[in-house]
This record gives structure tokens, sequence and C-alpha cells, in this order.
């Protein structure tokens, strides 16, 4: 766990408070009630893996010296900027998904009262971000890039979103749709750019980085984000359930799973019959079925192999960076995902 | 009519290419075809008002002086900008007012085949005015001004949008939650921002001013956004549906209506009784019951009086101001709006 937690929790606090006095609007009770609420069922309640890396990240960039106060709360700041932009994508995500549940508990726009208002919800947490920013970093040189940071990357996970959506949505269910370039194109724009590129990106801008000269860091990480979301579509057939907190549905919900693109690859035509006509399914014989394809397709050591190569990969060309503490920052990314069971 | 339209409308086509091959985004032909159909369904089909204002105000402001090709398209783009805008408000709020049609069409989300993925497009037409100022505008002074701009009038717009949402659609229908107060605090953040102080602001930065020199004019202008509103409240119940070209629906659909809040102003016991007793309902009897006590109120006069007195106390704030082209953009609103028909 980050050395942060706390601090970085005691950030939100004051966060959520200045978004609740925001000078810019004049609440009634009713409406700063309401934020409240918002913001605590579904905000803090993640994993917080992409904000705490922010302080991490700087702090390995920053070469190890021990940060202020208002390092800590500056880094702090920035990684709830994206834990409010995640929060933002999910709570959209669950209405257009018409998902039920979301970290154990419903979907905001599932709760009494909410229901559609939670559209505005989404729009109101990605104005707290540009709020958020205004505050606390308008006399910084690297505000405008912090700016078209947040802009670049908020408009390609939606471009994501929409490819994604498109596939999978629109007009029949069709496995012929699916494939190994359009899987990767999905993943890149819709996860890896906010959830790998982002954080560091925030930690090299507050350090005095230009970006510009960071398009290696970009590549690698962008990588690492696919690499990420392959383990998420592995585990989600292959890990123990109980290990894993939740019972993967990637099969049944026929999801452009990393899993049915290396199937469609690998299969014969006759195993390609099977998947066609039992993916997407939500029936407990189909899904038996597709799973004993995969196990006859060998995906599980499939996987493996990728997972190895790819580890290879990444390793050399984060070797290859001519800065120590930016290797430093990219190789803990990688120890944290390499070979995770959940 | 604005003497750039045509021009205004070439802006768009340019603006609509380039944002179909950004390059910051992998578009497959099908989400570029999405996208395509999205922006003309959603963009240019409405009565561009307030991207038209961007120019006849810069126009204005620089005095008078022909204008460039150069300084023509930039306005225009920044026009545009608002058209986008409000198209993604009015994407997002047909989805939580279940609404049908809009401007003589189904609504986006109703559209076959969109359905909830509207949501993501509406997403994805705000992150186009990101892309917008970013492409045209990244070498200016003023580039992060505008970002500051648009991102400050939307977070006042969804937050505007948040009290009407909470103070109509949460709880019973109860008319002890509207009055004045209320009705004016919903309309200055949910529409005089954007509508009105949104282009002369833009108009502003584009000639070099600095907006914090300009709070008077913002004072004006809200002033004159909130006018605008009373008139379309007034006009929903009081025009010509021939000339105004729809049926008003505000008394059925239990709207936070200037008319309604100056009902229960001015209202005897007895009569409130028939207001708490008939407002809301789709029933033509009660509709007939409540524009009845309108006319008993007299609200027709009362609104009368209410627009010669804004009218005049307009006018002596604008006369007050000491530049001349500032004047002239001001009292460009203010001959566009009183007492229209439509």
């Amino acid at each position: 766990m980050s050395d942060f937690k706390s601090k970085f929790m005691e950030a939100y606090y004051v966060l959520k408070s200045e978004l609740l006095n925001d000078p810019g609007f004049e609440f009634t009770d009713d409406s700063r009630e309401w934020v409240d609420k918002m913001l605590e069922y579904n905000v803090p309640g993640g994993k917080l893996n992409r904000g705490l890396s922010v302080i991490d990240s700087y702090s390995l960039v920053d070469d190890g010296k021990e940060l202020t106060r208002d390092e800590i709360f500056k880094a702090s700041a920035l990684g709830w900027c994206i834990e409010w932009l995640q929060a933002y994508f999910l709570v959209l995500d669950d209405i257009m998904d018409n998902s039920h549940t979301r970290r154990g508990q419903p979907c905001w726009y599932k709760v009494e009262k909410v229901g559609m208002i939670a559209v505005n919800d989404g729009i109101l947490l990605r104005n707290h971000i540009s709020r958020i920013l205004k505050n606390h970093f308008r006399p910084k040189s690297y505000y405008v890039d912090l700016l078209d940071l947040f802009n670049e990357v908020e408009f390609q996970t939606a471009s994501g979103q929409m490819i994604d959506l498109i596939t999978t949505h629109v007009g029949e269910k069709d496995l012929s749709k699916y494939s190994l370039p359009i899987h990767c194109r999905i993943v890149q724009y819709k996860t890896a750019y906010y959830s790998f590129y982002l954080p560091v990106a925030c930690a090299l801008l507050m350090a005095g980085e230009n970006l510009d000269n960071h398009v290696d860091v970009k590549n690698i990480l962008i990588e690492m984000g696919i690499y990420f979301q392959v383990q998420d579509d592995y585990l989600d057939c292959f890990a123990d359930p109980e290990v894993l907190g939740k019972i993967g549905t990637d099969i049944q919900d026929f999801k452009c799973s990393w899993l049915v693109v290396k199937a469609l690859e690998l299969c014969n035509e006759e195993q390609k019959k099977i998947l066609y006509e039992n993916y997407g399914k939500d029936d407990a014989a189909c899904i038996a079925k597709i799973k004993t394809l995969y196990n006859d397709l060998k995906l599980e050591e499939v996987f493996l192999e990728y997972e190895k190569k790819t580890y290879e990969k990444l390793a050399n060309s984060i070797a290859a960076h001519p800065s120590k503490a930016v290797q430093a920052v990219q190789l803990s990314f990688l120890g944290k995902i390499y070979k995770r069971q959940k």
C-alpha cells in the first residue's frame, strides 16, 4: 500500500469541502446536500490505485527527496482528479450498460430518487475536475498543460468507449466484428490512457517536465495498460472467484474480451461454429461450452506466454530510458501488475 | 439575420471535417460515420443565435472595422463551440427529461440504434469543444482564458440544471418548493450564463480584453438572460401557438415557470388552493383552470409591467458603460429580445 494513503484521504475531505462551498455557484441547502451524498457514494469507494500512483510517481521522479506538505497535497489533488474522472466514467457507463451493481452497492442511477439525474451528476463530477485544477494550479506555469492533458485523455477515453459501444451494442450480436486489432484499440483508448498514462503524466507536469519529451514513456505505459486489461479479461474467466472478489460474466455479456478474440484467431471451422452459437448467451450450458473450448485451445498457456513476452518487452523498453527516476516510476507500475491474481 | 450566416456555416463544415480526422484518435470507419451523423443530427439544426452572436459581438467590439477572413473564421469557431455546448446540454437534457421531440424531429436518444449511447455522444460533443479550441487557439495568449471560460460556464449550467432537477423531480410534486428566488437562480445558472454571457465573453477575449475588467457587462447580460427566460415562460402560455411554432406545456409539466411563481406570490388563499390542485396535471380541465386563474391575476399585465421596468433598467445600465463599442454589443442583444413574440 502507498505510504501516502492517509494524507491522500485527508486531501479528499479538503477538496470536497471546497467544492461544496464553491463561490462559483449559489447552492441551495438541498443541492449542497445532494452533491455531498453523490460524491461520498461515487468517488472515494474504489481501490484508489490510480490516484495514489500520482503521489508515488511524483515522489520517484522527484528523486526520492522528502516531499513537502504542499507537494503531497498538490499530488493528492491531481490523484483525486483522476479518481473523479473515473467516477464520472463509471456513473455514466453504468447507465449505458444498464448495470445493476458497482463496488458492492447499487449503481448510482439505480438509487431511489436518483435515476436519470445521474446523467447530470456525471457531468458535475467532470466539472469538479476543472474546479479543483483552477483552485489549486491556476498560477502554475503548467496549468494550461494540465487542462490540455485532462481534456485529451477524456477525449481518448470517450472515443474508446464509443467504439466499444458501437462494436458491442449496435446491430446484431456478431462475432465477426471482433478481432485482436479492434480489441486492442478499444482497450488502448478506453482504459490505458486514463489508468496508466494520466497518473504519470500528472506527476511529470508537477515536476516541471515537458510531456512532448516523454512520448516513449507514454508508449510504454499504454502498452502496460493494454497488458493490464488483457489480464482483466483472462482473470474474468480463469481466476478463482473467491480471490477475484466477483464472478466473471464476460462470456454471457458478449464482451469483446481478449479471450474470445484469441479463440477466434486460433480456432478451426468446427470450433468457430461453437463460438458463434454459444457466445453471448446467458445460459449455463452455452457458457460451459465456451469454457471447454477455451481449454481445448489452451488459452491459459497462450495467456501465460503473452504475459511472459510482454513483461520482457516492457522491462527492456524501460531499461533503455535515460533517466533512472523515470525508469523507477515505470518499474513500480509493472511490478504492481505482473502476474497479479486479482 | 446576421451578415455572417454563410461564412458561419462554412466554418461548421471545416470544423466537422477536422473532428472526423482528429489525429488524437484512430477512428474505425463505423465510428467516423457515427460521429458524422451524430453531429449533423444535433449541432447545426438550431436557430444558431448564440453562435452567430459571437461574430456580431466581435465585429462591434472591434469598432466596426472590416473583419479579416481569419477573424471571421476564429469568431465562427468560438460561436460553434457554443452551439456544440448547447447540443451537448440538449442531448443529455432530453434523456433526463424523457422528452420525445426536439427541433421537430425525435430526440437523438430516441433514434433507433442510438438509445443510451446518446450519453456518450453527449460527452463527445463536450470534448469536441476542447479539440476545436486546441486546434485553433492553442498559441493565443488568451487560450487558457478560453478554457477557463468554457469550464466555468459549463459548471454553472450543470449546477443550474441540478437545482432544476432536484426542485422539479425529487420528491412529491409540491408547489411550496417554487418561488421567485429559486426560479431566478435556476434561470441564471441554467440558461443565462451560456446563452448571453458566453458569446460576448468569447468576443471580448478574442479582442484581447481581460474579463475581470468586465464584471458589469457580465451582470447586465445575466440580467438580460433572466428577462429572456421570463419571456419564454410568458410566451409558453400567452403566445399564439401559430406564431410561437409550438404548443406550450409548462402547466401540465409542472414547470417552475415565472408565471406560476408570480401567481403564487399574488394569489389569495382560495386561488392558492386552485393552483395546488390543478398545476402539473395533464388534463384539459385542470389546465383551463390554471389559465383562468392567470387571467384573474392579470399576469399579462404583470408581465408587461415587468418587461417595461426591465428594459428601462437594462438600457440605463448599458448607457452607463464607458465604451461605446461595448454598449453597442449589449444594445444589439437587448434589441433582439425586447418585445419578442417568439
